[in-house]
């Protein structure tokens, strides 16, 4: 006979599908469930029904966002744009209460091995909006992997010509890490980028 | 301004109410959901209603089922009765394919500490399944913890007296286990309970 009954089966096949878990936390998820109020079971399945309907990408900045153009972009100046990978890492930005300029989301980085060319990400997006004037400087916020430094490269390389300041985010060794435990890639970033006190 | 927009944050907080869920990986899973196709999204989201919803406790056994009855229920002898303490360990002795009999489950253990008494969890249930007849033996695979040690000798100490055979599942090492790295206890447990060859 089978082990799990339908209902239970499926529910554990749709959690197993989320990043991360396993059949057994599927399992652990799937018991949470069936032991919520039925109020609570509906609200949850509602939030992921609501979030898929309604969260679309801004059509200036392709961040998430409710309308057609996003908080950020309707309530800030387009003097500085800073140029990330995903959503996501808007959040991460966001989340620091620093930076008040707007974003261009590239929703992925130049990958060749993948086969993901400077076409298949937001990068004529961003040329676009730098038409239009205004931006005196993008700040490049990609990844500090193989493919968010080559991204960041290649847009430096087409805004450079137009007069653009073009930045990129600092590498070094992480504040509150003991010299001896840091990386020695970022400790070596570290002494290139060293500052003049 | 909001970190999340009101959908993001609506499904990151229904997420974070999974057990082990914080909030990093509560967003991964929004994250995920936003990525997934409206079928997807939507069938992920019924899934849940209807775990909940299909989801009953069989009415001789206590474990999940979908009718009045669960299908080990209907289709065993109850000659032998496993007593457990959750509906998943249900699902971990189905999944060995070793056992054959009927199970009951008790929906938790004495635990006089958290205020649970005998009365608070289905002994009572296991009881009048016993006194319509029909079973020889009790295995008691309640968890080898305290709380599941005490329950097991309760339940025993009720049903000696029937004239029914009460056994416990077996403690020691587990297998593949290297002696020096057993634990302490499952070790002594593994000498009290030596088996002549």
């Amino acid at each position: 006979m089978k082990v799990y009954i339908e209902p239970i089966g499926r529910l554990i096949n749709e959690f197993s599908k989320l990043p991360g878990v396993g059949t057994k936390t599927a399992q652990r998820f799937a018991y949470k469930v069936i032991n919520m109020t039925p109020d609570e079971a509906k609200a949850f399945s509602d939030a992921i029904l609501n979030a898929k309907n309604n969260v679309r990408y801004c059509k200036i900045c392709g961040n998430f966002s409710e309308g057609d153009v996003c908080d950020v972009c309707k309530s800030r100046s387009n003097d500085t744009i800073c140029v990330v990978k995903e959503p996501k890492d808007v959040i991460a930005i966001e989340k620091l209460n620093e930076y008040n300029g707007v974003y261009h989301v590239l929703h992925g980085t130049i990958s060749p091995l993948d086969g993901i060319g400077p076409n298949d990400i937001n990068i004529k997006e961003l040329l676009a909006r730098i038409s239009q004037g205004g931006v005196n400087e993008v700040i490049m916020a990609t990844n500090p992997d193989v493919e968010g430094e080559a991204t960041a490269m290649y847009i430096s390389n087409l805004l450079k010509p137009l007069g653009i300041k073009v930045s990129r985010l600092a590498h070094g060794i992480p504040i509150g890490t003991d010299l001896e435990y840091a990386d020695e890639v970022s400790l070596a970033r570290a002494f290139i980028d060293r500052k003049t006190l």
